[in-house]
């Protein structure tokens, strides 16, 4: 059974974009709201966020354990845990960025990557989209912080992080998606194709 | 083993507001700009977004399906698949959200409820929390949309869904998070506790 073709099936939905404005600018918001044609043709607006998307890496031990990330997070008011992640930088290549965001803020490089998939984590209002990768074969070396960065580097079993999600401990959406990968390849229903790290991400 | 405890061990992580400004008020987006005092002294500022809080409602129909909608999104600029989902009101309860918004965009209502757990979407620049509820013993009735607001509703077999995710034609982070808690708790690992669904938050 499918789900239907989306494209085919969405005309009597679309959004058509009349007018766009950019509303705020920061350092790191980029917000918009735009004039809207509803498919009743009458007109709405829509206020969004405009991101350039992001990463998460799901970092395997040798001996299965996770490698994880504690990262106080302003908006929640608390320390996080997660998966290492980071926001492309212009133009840069998904799995480029995944390869040095693990090696920036947890000193770990791998042999192996594989591309999981893509999650959208907040489709009402942000255009992000977070690819997930897994990332085997680790040696470590020494992490490079960002200015003004702060962050715990710390390791965990499967079943340790499994249960923080169960307890509401672990509540991250793109850690809570990774999760979703890991069992699926674990159990064999949704294989990982591995390729070597890219060449000249990192130097030597 | 444990993942440590979050409160006492982020004192090192800490970033404390030194001045709160509101940089953008709209209809939908409530956007703020912090002066914080990172760990080392420094001052940085942080910008996200103020937001009320969300559910997502796993509804399961007696032969096994999912209840699930098809709706524009507009900054993503395509229709997405996804569980029933909406924003808290002022003040309102998440169960009674969920009960609420199952009714409005679906027609269903359900005997049974169980809550599942909370999921934060964008941590690094929205507070959102997004409750996962599950719904169960549904009966069908007349649904009540918004003004503006257009989604289909569709049913499909937790296997299609799934699919759907590997294949990357089902990408919207709740939806996934919903189907590891679904998976969960078919295995037995995390068992839910069902309670009737509450009273007068429907009329009859």
């Amino acid at each position: 059974m499918s789900l239907g073709d989306d494209k085919a099936s969405c005309a009597h939905l679309r959004e058509a974009c009349v007018e766009s404005q950019q509303v705020f600018r920061g350092h790191f918001l980029d917000v918009r709201r735009d004039q809207v044609r509803l498919p009743d043709g009458k007109l709405a607006s829509r206020e969004y966020i405009v991101h350039p998307g992001a990463v998460a890496i799901v970092a395997l031990l040798d001996d299965g354990q996770f490698v994880l990330e504690r990262q106080f997070r302003y908006p929640l008011g608390r320390a996080v845990i997660e998966f290492p992640a980071g926001k492309l930088g212009r133009g840069e290549d998904p799995w480029h960025c995944a390869v040095r965001e693990l090696h920036e803020e947890t000193g770990y490089r791998a042999r192996e990557w594989a591309y999981a998939g893509i999650l959208h984590n907040a489709i009402a209002y942000c255009d992000e989209g977070i690819e997930i990768w897994f990332a085997r074969g680790l040696s470590l070396g020494e992490r490079h912080l960002d200015e003004g960065e702060f962050l715990d580097v710390f390791t965990a079993t499967p079943q340790a992080l499994m249960d923080g999600v169960r307890d509401g401990q672990v509540t991250d959406a793109k850690t809570l998606i990774a999760l979703l990968w890991w069992q699926q390849w674990q159990a064999g229903a949704w294989p990982l194709t591995w390729q070597p790290e890219p060449m000249g991400v990192l130097s030597a």
